[in-house]
């Protein structure tokens, strides 16, 4: 399935473009062009570009291998910078000079990536809150709207890659978002249906209850709520390979009667239900369709009804970083609380209760790191060593960004604003109710 | 103590003034220097008047008794509008107009005070779910920010009418914000004990743990942490009554030493704590000063320490109703989630947890509406006739509020945004874990 991906010219990741592409460059190989001896420029450039990251008490080493950071290789991980090139990327902007060039092996890790990944973050955040005013223009620039069309390239790029390439290191149901590890010895897999519990709770599901399920990845919360709840299901989604999954298991496990999967926007949602539920899809719609979505949310909710949106976001403004949204997820904004207003605030809606999952995501994503790990490989005979560097640092850097408290999870209960019939607390979600 | 207050003029709230003063007419008195027949033009703006509120279907009559509401009495309230210049302020500012028109008893209501009120304002939010422009206008310009001497100004007016007139009809710990009902048959004081122990579980309270609280009331939280939980507490208040009485309190109990109440304002906490609750004191602090609120929170809390606010909200901007910031609470604002971000989003602050108990406010009015009439007769000896009315109405259309869901009530849990020790689930804070 992923090879008839690969063959789709705009299917195809552009890194791995670049890789199978012109230059032809062997990722880890030799960049002796861009090298020559270290100059004092070159220095000056690493001495401020350090300063402008606060600092981080990393070691990093130029092309002639001389410690030139704040702190020498003492069990911490080390930077190389391989070649004048990578540096230059680096100074012009380091969140994509950092990724490609990690990407291209123009800059190798020694050491704990999450962990040097966590100690950058942390020292930026320290240093400088907030994005500078010319990174956030950049992002703005580089930012354009998820209109019908543009969602569906940007989700195509992401969650068409190939159902093998994400059955590799996610767990067997397929999740791909935040798990919910309310004992923490769970496994995965056990972390994911409690998740899917933990969220089905929230809206009170019932057997019977009817939900609207607006970007479903490949189906696994919907067929749990047909599967354990008796809820009758429409998902909605715009991956092609994802709906396709989907519709496969649904059929496999006799559910297709309960649960419906269309491959359509959540701008096209009809009909009127007792739950609303929305997983790790609002990243992808973009703050300047939040009042849409709201008004959708709220025409698609019955008087007393409860809805959920669950996403990834943060405790302040910021675009996410720019090689993230350049190489892996195009199109995708982790929204502050205030921003999400937005959806709740112009539609006559209440929220109820937003509770923050942070550490649970990083630990979902130290999990799937481990399993990306034992199958890079795999991920290697597939793709080709660059995407391989690529999809590790995306993992690595995730974990790093939710332990250090830039990126946030957001689990937002909401009902229509005169539903009076809203649970008086919250002690049904939790064992002791069951 | 109350008579004391109502010796120092500006002690005295106004509606006592005029009640006492020039015009020192009997509020359900005779109106006949306005009234004179009823003219097609008083029908012409009592029909505009009610097709500006969405035609509530109520029974309104002017004082030739005819029906006009869209409704006529058929066990519903009835709204009798005693002469042109109760009218004719109804017209120009619905919300003063009524407000002063009924304490005046020009305007007399027949029936369940609550009920109506609940009418208009879903009648309203229908209608036109948030204010007009002309109105938001109007209470710009009315809404002067709460500087420091004004928080003392404005803060007297309402807490130190007199802590006898609040102990008729608050629970007899004196508690004066939303309890919290986690069984339905819970008594008021059980109640507000309840929600007392919600809020302590929510910052994690242990024995020994220091505590800041940002006005205190009459000290029942804090004493509730020292005595139940063995915290440590400085607990700020503007109010010189309250924080007397807190003082007499805490003798009493021999908890001074481990409860110290300072009568001075948020912007003067002082010192690190592991915890930092503040319970019904946003709705003073106004929107323009939650930046620096945040501030105070930021640097008073521990690395580690949890924090919690509990305030009256909205599910959208609008300011408080004219009549009520004019006469029962002067400078307040209940803000939405959208605003209270503010406290949060500039201060490194992580919001952990968001709780929505706005059917327990609705439920605690209720008790203190009941306590009220059964005094009723005592609050007239104490103060006037317009007076009594005066705060039914407040007590009556805040029931209401709370339940055509123009209000909210908030409870927001958070911690510094580095802090990695964050519990896991909230399942701690319900009975099943005790």
């Amino acid at each position: 399935m992923s090879q008839s991906t690969l063959n789709e010219p705009n299917n195809l990741p552009e890194t791995a473009t670049t890789a199978a592409g012109k230059k032809g460059r062997a990722p880890s190989g030799d960049h002796s062009a861009g090298r020559g001896r270290v100059t004092a420029l070159d220095r000056g450039l690493l001495k401020i570009l350090l300063h402008l990251l606060g600092n981080p008490p990393i070691d990093v080493r130029l092309w002639d291998g001389v410690p030139q950071g704040t702190a020498t290789n003492e069990g911490g991980s080390r930077v190389d910078i391989r070649d004048r090139h990578a540096l230059w990327k680096l100074f012009y902007d380091p969140s994509l000079g950092f990724g490609e060039g990690y990407s291209d092996g123009r800059i190798e890790i020694h050491g704990d990536l999450v962990s040097l990944c966590e100690t950058v973050d942390e020292s930026m955040l320290d240093h400088k809150p907030r994005p500078s005013l010319l990174r956030r223009l950049q992002a703005k620039i580089r930012y354009r709207g998820n209109t019908l069309a543009r969602s569906k390239a940007n989700i195509h790029r992401h969650y068409d890659i190939g159902n093998e390439f994400y059955s590799m290191w996610l767990d067997e149901q397929m999740v791909y978002t935040c798990a919910y590890f309310d004992d923490p010895e769970l496994s995965l897999e056990a972390a994911q249906a409690a998740k899917m519990d933990h969220v089905c709770r929230k809206v009170r599901l019932k057997p019977g209850n009817t939900v609207v399920e607006a970007g479903c990845g490949w189906g696994a919360l919907a067929l749990h709520m047909a599967r354990e709840y008796g809820a009758k299901v429409k998902a909605y989604n715009i991956s092609h390979e994802q709906v396709v999954y989907a519709r496969q298991r649904a059929e496999r496990e006799g559910l297709s009667q309960q649960v419906e999967f269309i491959e359509e926007d959540w701008r096209k949602v009809a009909g009127e239900f007792d739950a609303f539920v929305s997983v790790g899809m609002l990243e992808h719609v973009g703050p300047e369709n939040y009042r849409e979505l709201g008004q959708v949310v709220s025409r698609s909710l019955k008087p007393h009804g409860l809805g959920l949106v669950h996403t990834i976001g943060r405790n302040y403004e910021a675009p996410l970083d720019a090689w993230t949204s350049k190489r892996i997820f195009p199109g995708a904004y982790p929204p502050s609380l205030r921003q999400m207003t937005d959806l709740f605030e112009n539609s006559r809606l209440s929220i109820l209760d937003v509770e923050n999952l942070r550490m649970h995501y990083a630990k979902t994503l130290k999990h799937w790191l481990e399993r990306y790990e034992e199958h890079a490989e795999s991920v290697r005979e597939m793709f080709d060593d660059k995407f391989v560097r690529m999809w590790r640092l995306y993992l690595a850097s995730s974990v790093a960004a939710f332990l250090a408290g830039s990126l946030q999870l957001f689990q937002v209960t909401f009902a229509h604003a005169r539903n009076n019939e809203i649970p008086m607390t919250r002690e049904h979600l939790y064992q002791c109710a069951h």
